[in-house]
């Protein structure tokens, strides 16, 4: 036993801090940063070193439909990350608040101790786009131009940003089943001005028909999809299924899911709570880590389907991102939450 | 939407803050104030307005054996409280930190956002210890005046704490692996002067033969208890089995257990991770909400078994307690760490 005080503090990111990363950083870089992060990622993914918690929690319709939920993953004898992840579709309208909400815990994996704690909501939105980008890279037609967009939320922004990155275009078709949502897309969007952004007032035919990529971001009630119905597209049509994740929410028509190449981000949790809960047997193509590995242009020509739910792994390469920007302009506060006696068998000894 | 700032705020309540607490409030009033709290929760526990989740998370033996975890609970329509529970019996001799730490947050289930987060670890003592307060007013005999303690690190300080603030305790006989441990026992007690305590060299037959009411607060590691033999006991022996929980890690001798009124804190998790697992049919004591709610004096006669697991309800409890605490005196403080848009579909809206 060591009798010298023995202070460990903790990180917090808080929004200055955040804010102060993006400003400096910039939008752009960040994605892409998040893309070639997250690719190294699953690329080189090692199930021997990295545990990943499929997402559980809680999930409830009072007062309103939402959700708790969270989804660690742990770098052995490193980090385990925590993400905590709320739902709730009514905060927009009824909060002007984000649906999506979520903190992200950092804990070292050799003491207990908390290492990091950090807004999850932001840099969540890049991780999940930037995984869309990884897929999109692989699956859609390299001179993909036209983006059709169904739900315009705070999902369909990162979204189309991520897209942008990896395809060269330069119309956007956008439909929210609230017009002004629809409306507003433009000006939420961090996009090059080259980009035509259309909002269309129904999902018509023309809106999947002249679609190279289709991104899916709704809240979807369970058992209330699909959101668009299995009309005309091009053949090499590539749809990112983004939105709602949960037991009978899907978005997509199942007679186009049985007749496309799918790829979940992450089988079992896709099975479980994905578009591919309503496949049968096991989705048909790679898992992104396989296709991220070994490449997918094979599948360029053809109907191509992301299925996304959102994977811990992110998690582990979203908060590593912030800790070291934070680090590098020295951002963010120290601040002691856990006491550390001298005396590590005496848990009162604070008080004296 | 609203088109305001809608700033919101989550609540540190940091080392500083619980010193404030503990000091203005007292470790008795503490304690007495858990056991009534957590004795109400008992009593009115109604799972069709509490959710909890068994303890679930990472383990390893890399770099050293250790364990982070959480189990969390939900008020429903009011809170989600999720605590992380770092275990890492190393921590006390190679870094001089307590074997548990953890940290607490509180999460709002209306819009999922962070209301709180505060250090665990020693409310969460308080807790566990005051858990074992409510099975001992029941189980151990009124006139209960000798405790026998089995491992003395942390946890048994505030069970040693708890135990006397139920009954009229005036001697502890103490032994630790570790005599050094035993011997500190007294120095870390937070008890009356007029209790003897007697550091035993080791686990020798007076230890068990005299007490009244037996504590194992042990970090035994899997399939190496159990941590006493089956020798003579007092026909009334009460045994707080607190010590390490978790598959294979069982305190007490098989024989002792199989004769015992078996008592769990929470009959699924026990089964799983206390000393319940041993036992081949379910303990044949009531739980712990039971015995609380209907009374246990008929067992004050016989041997008998809590069986403490820890259970997210107390998690509930504690943080509660904290939070009015640190409202009514006023420490703690706010910081903004979940950035909100005037625009609750503009994630990149912090940026401009």
């Amino acid at each position: 036993m060591v009798d010298t005080p023995n202070v460990i503090t903790s990180r917090i990111i808080d929004t200055q801090a955040l804010r102060a990363i993006v400003a400096d950083v910039g939008l752009d870089r960040l994605m892409d940063e998040m893309i070639a992060g997250l690719g190294r990622a699953y690329r080189e993914f090692d199930e021997s070193l990295i545990s990943t918690v499929d997402r559980t929690g809680f999930t409830y319709d009072k007062p309103d439909l939402g959700a708790v939920e969270w989804a660690p993953a742990m770098v052995t004898g490193e980090r385990a990350v925590v993400s905590t992840n709320g739902r709730h579709p009514s905060n927009p309208l009824q909060r002007n608040l984000p649906t999506t909400m979520r903190t992200t815990a950092v804990y070292d994996t050799t003491s207990g101790r908390l290492l990091t704690l950090t807004d999850g909501t932001f840099i969540g939105a890049i991780q999940s786009a930037a995984t869309t980008a990884l897929a999109t890279a692989e699956l859609a037609t390299l001179d993909a131009s036209t983006v059709g967009i169904i739900g315009a939320g705070a999902q369909a922004v990162a979204q189309l940003h991520a897209v942008s990155r990896v395809r060269p275009i330069t119309k956007v078709l956008v439909f929210d089943a609230d017009p002004a949502v629809a409306e507003s897309f433009e000006r939420r969007s961090p996009i090059d001005c080259e980009i035509e952004v259309v909002p269309a007032k129904k999902i018509d035919a023309k809106l999947v028909a002249v679609a190279d990529i289709l991104c899916t971001c709704t809240t979807v009630e369970p058992d209330s999809g699909p959101v668009f119905p299995d009309t005309m597209h091009l053949p090499w049509l590539h749809i990112n299924a983004m939105g709602a994740d949960g037991p009978g929410q899907t978005e997509l028509p199942l007679s186009l899911l049985n007749r496309a190449i799918v790829v979940p981000d992450n089988g079992s949790q896709c099975g479980a709570r994905g578009e591919s809960q309503a496949i049968p047997t096991d989705p048909d193509g790679p898992e992104l880590r396989e296709l991220v590995r070994f490449g997918g242009s094979q599948f360029r020509d053809e109907l191509t389907v992301f299925d996304s739910t959102g994977w811990a792994l992110h998690d582990l390469i979203g908060v590593e991102m912030l800790e070291a920007h934070a680090e590098r302009i020295g951002v963010g506060f120290e601040f002691e939450i856990q006491p550390t006696p001298r005396d590590p068998f005496d848990p009162y000894e604070l008080l004296r």
